[in-house]
């Protein structure tokens, strides 16, 4: 008889095609116990700073949206990291590239936000081909960045879905140097290696609750928003 | 028997449901007998600025990526628009917004760069659904902007093909209050209202010899891209 097995966030980081980003990851949510990634879309680096000093000890990873600050700064940046490093979160840029590779290679790098020089993570859309998975992890790899790609969207009407879906988990697939998981709703694929992220609203029960207490602990319930790294249900056959 | 006819931008300027910017933006190509867009991929704003001194004349619009810029300021910007306005053309952010409603509508309003505030046409991915062009269209709408759909992109391995493509072409016919056309490869649609804007490297034999002679004129042929907004082949049918 087949027998499915369930690999801990530890054993995943152990796994031998892991990426290291991937890796690491795993590792802090295991040691933190901590699925969680808080998205703080406040519009002032002070406020997200103080966002992330209080929930940092809480989360896995921080999602940002650089351009929407007023006042973004290298000086915030160099502060956000330090907190980064202080409460063991990884920092992860919402950036959706979504352009041709030489284009997104310099918005990636370049410009007034220099995003790969400390953002842990990207993600991506897969629209454009692999041009953009290449030109991202032309600029990305050597500084050991990952990406993660958006197979599939919650809001209504996304086009993210079925061929296209099934296109994006192949490119993954085929840049796996660099690709480390997916933004979807569901699973995607039956790989441990990968990440998958699922946004908040999305999630039951359970997830609710957390929400519900960051949010309350934050007081700024209209503009946070979770996501959670899930631990990917890993199929694992008895004999293989 | 049918007989086609085929309007002139000047014609195609004054449609009964035509967008007033797509026919501001006729009426510049009218007058200047000009179809060039001009993508500088500079990353100094003040080359920037001189390639939109000396290419301003010949072009209908400029396409940047304000993102690449490693020293942007609302100075620069103050330059660009009195620029823009000597020499008459739009200017078009290739922000190739991806998100949903609310975050891409404080990515075009807010933040350093304040897209909104200077650009004249934005663009946008399909693939969130038609909550991204509802965000958009809530800061844009009343400032007088207008957005260019991705229907098709020329990078190899593009997911934006069949069916997908004739989705984006249905969400630009619901939203043609804020949509004006098209980024796309080929004709998306047979209706002379919507702009059709083609990668230059696309174009063939008589568009080529544009691109050639700016870049001779620049001299940075590296780095410009040229974009043709095409002059949609409109069909319109004798006796209708």
């Amino acid at each position: 008889m087949e027998r499915k097995q369930v690999l801990s966030y530890a054993d995943r980081a152990e796994l031998p095609k892991i990426h290291p980003l991937a890796s690491k990851l795993l590792k802090i949510m295991e040691e933190k116990q901590s699925n969680l990634c808080v998205s703080a879309d406040v519009t002032s680096s002070k406020e997200l700073l103080q966002l992330a000093e209080s929930l940092g000890p809480k989360i896995c990873m921080l999602k940002t949206h650089c351009d929407i600050l007023k006042d973004f700064t290298p000086e915030f940046i160099q502060k956000l990291q330090a907190v980064a490093d202080e409460h063991n979160f990884l920092i992860f840029e919402d950036r959706k590239f979504a352009d041709i590779g030489n284009t997104v290679k310099q918005q990636y790098e370049g410009g007034v936000f220099q995003i790969a020089s400390w953002s842990h993570i990207v993600n991506a859309h897969a629209v454009p081909g692999p041009g953009v998975v290449k030109g991202l992890g032309a600029v990305g790899k050597p500084l050991g960045r990952g990406c993660l790609l958006i197979a599939q969207m919650s809001s209504q009407g996304s086009l993210a879905t079925g061929e296209y879906t099934k296109a994006v988990v192949k490119m993954a697939e085929e840049h796996s140097d660099f690709v480390i998981g997916f933004i979807c709703n569901s699973k995607t694929i039956e790989k441990p290696e990968f990440i998958h992220m699922t946004p908040g609203v999305q999630i039951q029960a359970g997830g609710k609750v957390h929400v519900d207490l960051l949010l309350v602990r934050c007081g700024r319930p209209a503009r946070i928003y979770c996501f959670f790294v899930h631990q990917v249900s890993c199929f694992m056959y008895a004999g293989m």
